[in-house]
């Protein structure tokens, strides 16, 4: 296997063949980046990974229309931030398709090569002249130094842009994947990420690029969650120009590129979580000994999402009966007295709080330790017999969550 | 239909034949009362609804086993806070037996007449000999006048007690329901309660006792959601002496015991939410128009449950994105271009925000008046031409109730 290489200042202009530009079109305040283009140089496949909510945003409908006529020729990606132009109606699906037609023109593209992303507020048309003249002055700027600035762009309660890329010998020589992603509330699967847009220089067929992404994608941003809130908006794009001259078409380039694409997406997942609204902390929570991984995935879901459990981390306090108590919840049927808890720092199994459904003997003293550690691992042993494992991340409900929440519009 | 009176001052000893003992037994700090007894002065028929979690806690136990024993012929609760006795393997389940024997002792009545229910930290053993000591002591003490004591005693992080009564006229005489309940947190269907005793001095049949229950408490205590976490220990029992001489058996009885248990249920529950850990507000979420009443009560569910609306009602922001939002990750099809949204403070429809999925021309500064008050309704009709609705009552997500929540063990 070859070695995957992390370049941690990587953008999505990192992959051979793709610009970008960040510009203040004047939809946030005081002069800040709220337009992003996201330009490749030659045709992209393109795969996509939308919200499963029901209320859907403009830009979803319309990217959803458009990939179903053309996952093979994509150009460049538009993304706004402050306007999430969802709940908009008629209104704002033709706001979206102009936006595909605007940048078409200032690209020398088609409008169906185009793809748009928008977040922000829910319920407000986009200002079309601001965004208009923000696309067109934007063309202009379009350089292979910006993606750092089109990662800042994308931002609404972010505290600070993601960005990654990763490098991977293939048989056929070096590819690069590049991403950035958004998102700090509303966090949740399915999906995870807000907004993400994922580059490679790689050349891979439209089918197998969309089998690649939803496996990398159901291991990382959709084992996230802040608050059980999943967004109208939610996307992930990955777009591959094959600019670097290698396919990935023999199995061996498919695995290594595969698991090229699960680090990367792993990485702007965990930043995403690192950077949820008011986190203080960054907990792994493993289920094991479930009848299956559904089932896992389920209980370490519902703990991860539980409001008491979630204060409980915030308060630095081990009380480890409300992570039972969450479990219980879940929807799954479990034996209370095979239950093992075990919490730790590196490894989850370092102290064992619950053996057979009854607390051990450990000391309060250490499992406070554990708990005041900006970073820890759960792990919940249902001894069900099952090999059924899930991990999810996730933070904690702190003040500051209520407080982003609170004022967000005002 | 005869007329339900309401008696403010009423508690679990307004009905006829009960007599109740509030004691400190030592469980919490600075002699506060932690203990309580409810007695009958002659045998009662039953019913009893518990936590659906899978994790139960000891009294949950060792209740059902009784009541499958014996459900016509108890005596007498015993309910302690402070100490949930769950998560406490076969010590705790051994613990919970040693009760009902030492009440039944200290009451001259058999073991499996006495019901035991706890409430508060989990994993910790009961102090048994405090325990015991309180509870026989208590047993002196019994009295009519020490509902509201008891009421107290039964609290955690409730700021006040909770309890009521209602008489009803019915065919062959007067009848009288009373209770008490506690809970503000961990507080969301099924069941909602935390802990609930409702006494009343009609007779009853066990097998009717537990229809009227069960229908009374689904509108009620399970459509009441503060954090979405349900509790290991939740538990509502409901006991009947017939001391009034007044049987519940003809249809016209049972309509209006139903009706006036129905009423008492909805304003214990009511009493929960307006007392949820930091509620500021209470939020009537009605939802209509949905294909069944299962989809309108999931939906309007979600949306009581989703951390950002609640965020949005503590900072009275008309944040109608994040209820839209909320009720389409319910896991509910239903057509966005559907939908329709009004708001109100007396009526939840002075105010229409969405129409046809689209907002209307409503001022923000008239949406944002009815955010302001401390109790407001809103309606969301899906449009779906099905005649489903729900009503779920609901509390603010406050930086108290992280605060609560944080420091809860300390």
């Amino acid at each position: 296997m070859e070695e995957i290489k992390m370049i941690v200042d990587g953008t999505v202009t990192t992959p051979l063949g793709f610009t970008a530009v960040a510009h203040a079109a004047g939809l946030k305040k005081e002069n800040q980046l709220d337009l992003a283009l996201v330009v490749s140089e030659s045709d992209c496949s393109c795969a996509a990974m939308f919200t499963k909510n029901q209320v859907v945003a403009a830009p979803v409908i319309v990217d959803r229309e458009t990939l179903a006529q053309n996952s093979s020729r994509l150009h460049a990606v538009v993304i706004n931030s402050k306007n999430a132009n969802a709940c908009t109606g008629e209104p704002g699906l033709a706001n979206a398709r102009a936006t595909q037609k605007i940048a078409a023109n200032a690209l020398d593209c088609q409008p169906n090569q185009v793809l748009v992303l928008s977040t922000g507020v829910i319920g407000v048309q986009l200002p079309m002249g601001k965004l208009e003249a923000g696309i067109v002055a934007g063309a202009k700027g379009l350089s292979r130094e910006n993606g750092r600035l089109a990662a800042e762009a994308i931002m609404t309660t972010d505290t600070h842009p993601k960005h990654l890329a990763v490098q991977v010998e293939l048989p056929g020589g070096p590819v690069t994947i590049g991403g950035m992603a958004k998102g700090s509330g509303m966090i949740h699967p399915n999906m995870a990420t807000m907004l993400s847009v994922l580059t490679t220089d790689a050349a891979v067929a439209p089918d197998l690029l969309d089998g690649l992404l939803r496996m990398a994608v159901n291991r990382s941003f959709n084992r996230i969650s802040i608050d059980g809130d999943t967004s109208t908006n939610d996307t992930i794009l990955l777009l591959a120009n094959g600019v670097s001259g290698t396919a990935v078409t023999d199995p061996e380039s498919i695995a290594q590129f595969g698991t090229a694409l699960n680090q990367l997406c792993t990485q702007l997942a965990h930043m995403i979580v690192r950077d949820g609204e008011g986190a203080t902390k960054f907990v792994e929570i493993q289920v094991a000994g479930a009848q299956s991984e559904a089932d896992a995935h389920q209980i370490a879901n519902t703990v991860a999402t539980s409001p008491l459990v979630k204060t409980a981390f915030a308060g630095s306090d081990a009380n480890w009966g409300r992570l039972l108590m969450a479990a219980g919840r879940a929807g799954v049927a479990f034996d209370q007295t095979k239950i093992n808890l075990w919490i730790g720092v590196q490894q989850p199994d370092e102290l064992q709080l619950v053996a057979n459904g009854t607390p051990t003997e450990y000391q309060e003293m250490d499992a406070a330790a554990v708990f005041a550690e900006p970073e820890f691992k759960i792990l919940l042993d249902l001894g069900s017999g099952g090999g059924g494992t899930a991990v999810v991340w996730t933070t904690d409900l702190s003040h500051e969550y209520v407080s982003i929440n609170t004022d967000y519009r005002t």
